[in-house]
C-alpha cells in the first residue's frame, strides 16, 4: 500500500512504500541520496547497499520508481525523516534527461524553453506552483458562489455571431457555415439570470488578440458570475468581495506550500473594499477631469491612496464613463454620463470588471440605436428575447483566472502561470 | 429584505417581501391569484383590493415583480401558505407573452420551438429540471475527485493538430494558420499525470459530427479524470464507481425537487459494479464470438443480466478488443488481443468509457508504427515528450455530461437536457 511523502513523518519506525519520480540523486563516497517527488512533496531515501547503488546509477532523474524501506528520524533530512534500506523498483524504463533541470530550486531555463516543453517543465515545483494557486482559486470561486445559491452553467463556445466586438474574434468552418469562438459568456449568463436568478460559469474564452504582450492570451479561463434582484452595482461589488475573500482563503489553505515555494505572501481583502467614483479617482490621480479613462499611472496612484488611507491592497473605481463601457451597461441613475459599473484594482492594477446591466428591453433598443445598430437584428435576437419576457435588475463580473494568478504571484508574464498558453505565435504544445 | 418562496412557510403571521416572475394569474369573480416564481419555487399571492386587481390585469405572465404582504396559513395553497393584502411593484415593464406557455405543468410546445427560444423556455420548471440535474452532477463529480487528491486542470481548446481522429474536427483560422478545436483533453490530461498525478477537467469538447441523431452534439461538456500509480483498469473502475456514487448522491440532495417535478427516481450504484469480460459478454448475449464489438441488443441483454443476477443498473464490460480501442490503450497483459479498458453500461446503454493507457515511450512508438504513424512526427511530439521523461502506469475515464443527464432523466433527445445545443443544423441561440 503506497503512502505519500507527506505521510512519512508520522510513520517513523515502520516499513513503508512510496512511489514517484526520481527528483534528484546525490552520490557521495559510500552512500547515495535519492530524493523522490510525488504529488505531496519530496522525501529522501538513503541508499547504501551496493546492488541498490548500482541500480540507482542506471535510473536517470524523472524515472518513475517505487521504493519500500524503513522510516527513520533524521534531523538533517528534509521533513526530519528519511527512508533507509530501500528496495527500489522502476515502474518505467529509465527516463531521458529532462529538457530543463527540474531539481534546481529556481528555474534555470528561459521562458520559451519552459513553454516549449510545458508537459515536462510543469513538473518543476516552482513552475507547478502557479497552477496549484490557480486550481485552489477555482475551488474558492465555486465554493463562494455555491454557498450563495448560484447555479453553475456551461454555455456554448461556438456561436453564430460575433456581437460583443466584431474584431478579435476567431472564425471557424461550422458544417459549411461561418461560426465564431465565444469571446465571453456575457449574453448567455445574462439570459440565464432569467432562469436561475444567480449563475456562474468557469470556461475558456477566446480572443484573437493581434498583440504580443506579457498580458494577453488568445485563450484564457474566465470566471463569470451574474445575478438578479440587485439594487445596483454596489451589490455586485459586495458579492465580488466575498468571492475574492473565499478565493484567497482557498489559495491559502490548499496551495499554502506552493506559495511558500515561490515566496509569495497572500494579501487580505478588507471587509469593505474602499470605493472611489471615477471623477474622484481622476482628481486624486491629478489627471485631466475630462479624461475618459484611467491611465496606468493613475491606477497606480489610486492603489497607493487605498493602501495609505485604508490599508487596503484593493480599491474599486465606480462610475466609469458610459462611452467607455459596453452597450449593456446600466447608466448611473443620477447622471447618465456615468455608469453603474466598476473596476476593481489590486495593488494599482485592474483585476476585475463588473457592474449592473440594463434590464429593460426598451433600454437595450435605445442603447443599440445610439450606436447605429438595431435590437431587431438577428445578432441580438436571442439575447434580447429574454428581455422582452421579463428580466430583473441584474449585474455581474468576470475574473480572468490566469491574470488573477499572475497578479497574486507577481509573475511578470501571464504565460508563466498558464498551463499551455495560446498567443499570436504559440499554438503548441 | 427579500425572502425566497421556500422560506415563506416559516414566516406565517409576518409581513414579507418576495420577488420573482409572474408565473400565472388566475382571475376569479372577486379575487385573483398571482403565482410567483423565483429560483426556489412557487408561492401564491391573493389579490382582492380593487387597485391591486387592476394593476395585476396590466402585468402579463413573466413580468418581474416584487410583492410585500402578510403570510397566512392556507391548507389549500401550495406549500400550505399564501401571501395576502399584497403591495405589488413591477420591476420591469410588463412582459410580452412568452413563446411557450411556462405555467403549464407539462411542456406543450415541440422541441424545435423549445430550442429556438431556449433563453425563455428554460424558465419552464420541467425544462429547467434537466440542467438542475446537470449542475448537481457537476458538483458531485468535482467533490468526489477533490476528496481523492485530484487537481483540477484547464487545458487549451485550440490545438495545433487533429491527432485523436482526423475526421470530425472543426478547423479555424488562427492568425493565418489552421488550428483545430480539441475533440477531448485526452493527451493533455495524460501528460498532466506526470505533474499532478491525479487530475480532472470539466470543459467543452467539439465534434464535427455530420450525423443528425438524438444522441450527437457538436459541442458538449466532458468530465475527464486521469490518474497515475494504478495497477490496471480495475483501479480506474473503482474510482469511477466512487465518482458516480457521489454524482448520484449530489443529484439527489441538490436537485431532488427537480427530479420530483419530472417524475424521475434515482438509481443506486452497487458498492462493487459487476464486471464481465468482453468474451463473456458476447457469450452471454448469444453473439458470434468473433464479433469485435457489442451491438445495442447485446448491451441490452447484458444490462438485463446485471439487473437479474446482481440487482444492478450498472455493469462494466472489460477487455474490449485492442483493434477497436485508441492507440494509447493498454493491452491486457495476459493476452494482448484484449485491452485493459472498459465500458460502463447503465440500464443496457454505454454511459462511460475508461481504461488503462500505455505509459512507456517504447510502447507508444510501437503502437503508432502499427498504424503506420511515427512517434517522431510533430503531431505527437509534445504528447510523447512526457513519456520520454518518466510516466507512471495510469488510466482514466470521460463522462459526457449531457449524455449522463439524458440517461438519468430518460430524455429521448439529448438536446432536451442541453442548455444551448449545437448540432449539424443548429448554431443558435
Amino acid at each position: 500500500m503506497r503512502i505519500l511523502s507527506s505521510e512519512i513523518p508520522s510513520a517513523v519506525g515502520q516499513t513503508v512504500t512510496v512511489a514517484g519520480w526520481i527528483h534528484r540523486r546525490r552520490r557521495l563516497a559510500a552512500v547515495s541520496f535519492l530524493v523522490l517527488r510525488d504529488r505531496s512533496g519530496l522525501s529522501q531515501v538513503v541508499v547504501k547497499e551496493p546492488g541498490a547503488l548500482a541500480q540507482l546509477d542506471e535510473l536517470g532523474e524523472e524515472t518513475v520508481v517505487q521504493v519500500t524501506g524503513r522510516v527513520m528520524a533524521s534531523p538533517q533530512a528534509p521533513g526530519g525523516v528519511e527512508i533507509v534500506d530501500p528496495v527500489i523498483e522502476a515502474l518505467t524504463e529509465p527516463a531521458q534527461t529532462p529538457p530543463i533541470e527540474l531539481w534546481r530550486p529556481s528555474v534555470g531555463a528561459g521562458l520559451p524553453t519552459v513553454l516549449d516543453h510545458a508537459a515536462v517543465s510543469l513538473r518543476h515545483p516552482a513552475i507547478r506552483a502557479g497552477w496549484e494557486v490557480a486550481a485552489a482559486a477555482l475551488h474558492g470561486f465555486r465554493a463562494a458562489l455555491d454557498g450563495q445559491g448560484f447555479t453553475e452553467i456551461q454555455t456554448p463556445k461556438i456561436v453564430g455571431t460575433a456581437t460583443e466586438s466584431g474584431a478579435n474574434v476567431f472564425a471557424l468552418d461550422y458544417f459549411g457555415r461561418t461560426a465564431y469562438l465565444a469571446q465571453s459568456p456575457q449574453f448567455y449568463k445574462q439570459t440565464m439570470v432569467g432562469v436561475f436568478e444567480r449563475v456562474f460559469e468557469v470556461g475558456p474564452v477566446f480572443r484573437a488578440e493581434p498583440h504580443d504582450t506579457v498580458r494577453h492570451l488568445a485563450e484564457y479561463v474566465s470566471l463569470d458570475a451574474e445575478f438578479g434582484f440587485i439594487s445596483d452595482h454596489r451589490d455586485v461589488l459586495a458579492v465580488l468581495r466575498e468571492v475574492l475573500a473565499t478565493m484567497l482563503a482557498s489559495v491559502g489553505t490548499r496551495a499554502g506550500a506552493a506559495l511558500e515555494r515561490i515566496g509569495v505572501e497572500l494579501p487580505s481583502i478588507p471587509a469593505e473594499v474602499p470605493v472611489l467614483h471615477f471623477t474622484e479617482a481622476l482628481k486624486l490621480a491629478g489627471a485631466d477631469p475630462d479624461e475618459p479613462d484611467l491611465a496606468p499611472a493613475d491606477e497606480r496612484a489610486i492603489g497607493e491612496w487605498a493602501l495609505r488611507e485604508h490599508g487596503s491592497d484593493f480599491v474599486a473605481v465606480e462610475g466609469y464613463p458610459m462611452v467607455k463601457r459596453p452597450f449593456y451597461t446600466h447608466p448611473q441613475p443620477s447622471d447618465p454620463r456615468w455608469s453603474n459599473s466598476f473596476d476593481l484594482l489590486f495593488r494599482g492594477v485592474e483585476l476585475v470588471t463588473g457592474g449592473q446591466r440594463l434590464h429593460r428591453y426598451g433600454d437595450y433598443a435605445a442603447a443599440l440605436a445610439a450606436k447605429g445598430e438595431s435590437a431587431e437584428s438577428e445578432a441580438y435576437a436571442t439575447y434580447l428575447e429574454a428581455f422582452r419576457h421579463g428580466m430583473p435588475p441584474h449585474g455581474g463580473f468576470a475574473i480572468g483566472l490566469e491574470r488573477f494568478v499572475a497578479r497574486l504571484t507577481g509573475a511578470e508574464n501571464i504565460r508563466e502561470v498558464t498551463l499551455f498558453p495560446r498567443d499570436l505565435h504559440r499554438l503548441t504544445p
